[in-house]
């Protein structure tokens, strides 16, 4: 088995319902080994006519994604372009939320940056009440969201207690996966027209995110996060957005 | 009195606020007949320089409107044109959004499909706490909605208690009555222009509900649904999204 | 000090965070001091490359702005033209939310028509949950919100009880000005670039205001409220909207 695929795992529950599993211990940082996986699992979806939903989960139940990985260990994805004509960061989400296949996210643990935008991509999102941190602390690191990130009321289609997720979950999807396929490629396409940004306004983003990191003041706070913990110690890991605002103090 | 305006029954509670009532037996059927009715409706309201808010309601508290007919009964609702020069289903809708009188649903009951997209054409919905259910089930049945469907928080305006729910929406119903007609006119316009998709977007949804209505999987689920009981069986009425997940399965 | 800088007064906290606070006794009524005092404040803002964040607060518990002056105290702010080449109510507002500089509205108080569309023009909004009245009520007055109004889900970022609204919008304002004046323009431009309507739709909503002021029905409404004791009695001018519905019955 690849890096890659040991990564981003995928279970096939019947031919319609897929469940994907992240697994890139010991935080789940969001590296290039992820996006090669999410595309690998792309390259499969537009494969298989008979996939009608994918939920994506983790097998940490503290971080679900952490975010993109600070430490330079993100290969080509902002510099190599992917099948939609767009970079591999943005083509992954957009393919995502283009597909027939519906995508489900079921949420436990630290989502934040990337990884909250990669849960926005999908068509729902499920998450944990006990055990949810979602997050978009760009601007505290000293840059800017780069890859679609929103704001909107209803980011979370249903906060259910974490003992009734998984159930949830799984009966959304068979129900789902019992549908047909066209009628749910004509309702995200629908959708899709309406809502999706141009690519335009996504390489906006992502531009300006490509930019701010070489800002020298962004550069002075990723190192000083890396420095407090993130990336290395569990709790830094899990709380560090409490420390954006005092970054730049004397320790 | 013709069949449709039994169907969509006009009381004038003053010149300047209309209630309208749907009363089609046994189920609040969306039939051509409906639509007959609401275009009568239509041109009355045109016509009217005084009438400033019209209050939908139904006289079955069970099903405020039940969903589209499937047994055939829709007429030229889609193969005509109305004065927008849109099919009469679009027709209707968008002239009711654009109309200077202001439209409220006060809902008891089922609104399923092409009802949930009548009461999102109308400027505001009020609904009994006790007593909704709203939906669109279309993927469900093999097709998608065709008739203007959105996702959003906020479908509702405010749901109330049983009890309350005809006190509450006749006091508004009677304090816009007191307002100038060219305000409301002029807001309405102000917030249509933003808000109102294009009729390039309205069509194909409409075109996209037409081509679905063909394909065979479609009808096979149509079928099933008629042979479970649907437009006969109350109870199936009431509660069919809830054999969507499993309508192909052996019985 | 001039009358527009005692009513619009700002104080540094820091270099990176002031608050401004509105004192127009006895009604904190928007007139031409206030624009005044606002564009005189948005001067400021562009020249202080340090500022980052900008706290919006009122000297009266009981009126945190109360609405447009309805008695003609409105100067130039619908003829003069403001540095965005828009009319100086448009350009206040449009400059305010293009500034790299955020703005947090923080409410205590009655916020009605152009009120309400200058908080909404801030890039928060946090409110008392024990005293805060929010409203667009221009139809009712037989005009159409001028300025920008909007209708959303999320109008209040958060209500807060009344204890803990100082000390919560305290701490979110030094937490955004420890973060760098870049990726915060950079999420604002990107954000403005989605979100803010064109100045085609800001100026329709504008011309159709002045017009409305035009109309006989309008003005017979405004010197109605006036006559009622608008601008003069502190409890009509609290309460106001609920006689909307009655205005024009003989008193």
């Amino acid at each position: 088995m690849t890096e890659s695929a040991a990564h981003v795992r995928v279970m096939e529950e019947t031919a319609a319902y897929w469940r994907v599993l992240f697994d890139n211990p010991p935080f789940n940082i969001v590296d290039a080994t992820i996006f090669e996986g999410l595309q690998d699992l792309l390259a499969r979806m537009d494969a298989s006519p008979s996939l009608r939903v994918v939920v994506f989960e983790s097998g940490n139940p503290e971080f679900y994604l952490a975010h993109f990985d600070l430490t330079g260990k993100t290969g080509n994805i902002m510099t190599a372009v992917g099948p939609s004509g767009l970079p591999i960061l943005m083509d992954t989400f957009v393919r995502l939320t283009r597909s027939p296949v519906v995508s489900i996210a079921k949420i436990r643990g630290c989502v934040r940056g990337v990884s909250s935008e990669f849960v926005l991509a999908c068509d729902m999102r499920f998450a944990s009440r006990e055990n949810t941190r979602l997050g978009q602390p760009e601007v505290g690191v000293g840059v800017n969201p780069g890859g679609g990130a929103a704001e909107r009321y209803g980011y979370v289609n249903r906060a259910l207690p974490d003992a009734e997720l998984d159930g949830f979950v799984d009966v959304l999807a068979r129900r789902i996966a019992s549908f047909d396929r066209r009628p749910i490629a004509a309702v995200k396409k629908l959708v899709n027209d309406v809502a999706l940004p141009s690519a335009d306004r996504l390489l906006d983003a992502l531009i300006a995110f490509q930019t701010a990191l070489t800002w020298p003041e962004a550069q002075q706070r990723i190192q000083a996060l890396l420095k407090r913990g993130l990336q290395r110690d569990g709790e830094v890991e899990s709380g560090w957005p409490a420390l954006l605002g005092t970054l730049l103090d004397e320790t």
